[in-house]
């Protein structure tokens, strides 16, 4: 997916929620595990219920992973129902040296090697060039880098300074944006680092950021907007528990479906208010 | 697998060798095609050829999940004749925050989850305590942090120093080391960085190092021994490459076993040097 095709999406659907499908069979309404895969059958249910609602999916690879090769057999069945005018982003979150890391990139890009055929995928930068690059090689597709992440640990090294004054998280952004550019590259930032939001600007003006923590872990979407949007929109905000999760019972997918209006609404207005609809 | 387990098998084969099952389609020898599942034929192969001479197996999981579920049966089949008093390692590099770091935890080492139970993992460190802290809970398996890693890309954040001179590497070392501890712990640092070896020590002089890089690679055993090696060893030398690889014929095996007898010759006398055994 291109990224003006991502920028059309987001100004026809008025919304740039990206759902995140984090399932984990422990939490899933219990009615569905007399299906044969009930991991599927609830994100069929979700992806039906918020397809006119998101422009992105993002289903979390450990999720999958933890439940060895029928978690695998879920994901592949799930990325072949994923909507085509949706982003899919595979959340895994790999890093490699050179050649292994071009193994990554197959396993979540070419389906004719592995299944899966994602349009993106979340990398992790502390490896360097050759453990990100084997992801830009790839024509139409993205790598996702982590910058500053919303969980506790992202301050553990992330904001680490330099000499300069420089944190880590700027230093990955400056250097990454050298090898690759708006149209195959963004980044993650956590919704939970709302000041932060300028600094990653002063660095990164055009790239798409991926922005996880808003609902459960506790981000701020006004505030992400006010030092995150561009005119492009530029953000992917993911809510994943506060949706999917919003009823364990047989309406669960009505529940996400009302979740997600509420999101897309508040949406909308800061794509107005940012002047890009 | 605990820590004197792992030194008393040291000991006993004289070699602290690592090999690593890195087994891709595209390299194996041709004959092997004929069979269901070439890459568990080649790394059963591998395996019996060599078991009398390493003390851990060391699949890299990007060359199994590159070709999804049909390469994690691979990786199942593979695990589940590893030697057990070999240390088994899962090269996934994975990190994540909390609850999703604790899902990788049981895709790695929860059989009956997963069907995998590897006895440690590699964790990669730019998400902080949360992404690392799930994998030291498993009792009597190890996080094996990245540290300072052998690739070219290795040296574009790894190495960036702090006000106070200290590199990132080195301040992974000191705050990873509050969260578990030389029986739970290890790190990863590349056999191709022979000198920065003493300053690893000067954080870490018990833990032991996993040392990808010497072969293909270009890293130099002896003097990763030199600047590296411990009272109890403290290190386990991967080779890959030239070993899996060292002949793409029938004898291939047999090749296999003639380089890391080569290697297991070096280790013992570097094990004597060290007065180790």
């Amino acid at each position: 997916m291109t990224r003006s095709e991502l920028i059309n999406q987001i100004k026809q659907k008025k919304s740039f929620l990206c759902v995140g499908l984090d399932t984990d069979i422990n939490k899933i309404p219990r009615f569905l595990l007399d299906y044969e895969d009930p991991i599927f059958e609830f994100n069929k249910r979700i992806i039906e219920a918020t397809q006119d609602l998101c422009v992105a999916y993002k289903p979390n690879i450990a999720f999958y992973e933890s439940r060895g090769i029928k978690g695998w057999e879920s994901l592949r069945k799930t990325w072949e129902i994923l909507p085509k005018e949706c982003l899919s982003i595979a959340d895994a979150k790999r890093g490699d040296i050179g050649n292994t890391a071009n193994m990554y990139a197959q396993a979540f890009f070419d389906p004719k090697l592995s299944g899966l055929g994602f349009d993106s995928i979340t990398v992790a930068p502390y490896m360097g060039e050759d453990s990100v690059s084997p992801f830009l090689e790839f024509k139409g597709k993205w790598a996702i880098v982590l910058a500053l992440t919303s969980n506790p640990g992202g301050l553990d090294f992330q904001t680490i300074k330099d000499k300069d004054g420089l944190m880590l998280f700027e230093q990955v952004i400056k250097k990454v944006n050298t090898w690759g550019n708006p149209e195959n590259l963004m980044y993650v930032v956590g919704a939970t680092r709302g000041e932060a939001f300028s600094v990653i600007r002063k660095h990164a003006p055009d790239h798409f950021l991926l922005v996880p923590g808003v609902g459960a872990q506790g981000g701020d979407l006004a505030e992400v907007c006010r030092y995150g949007m561009n005119t492009d929109c530029g953000l992917l905000v993911n809510a994943t528990r506060s949706i999917i999760y919003a009823s364990d019972g047989k309406d669960f997918a009505d529940a996400a479906r009302r979740e997600a209006i509420k999101l897309q609404k508040e949406m909308k207005e800061e794509l107005e208010k940012g002047h890009v609809i």
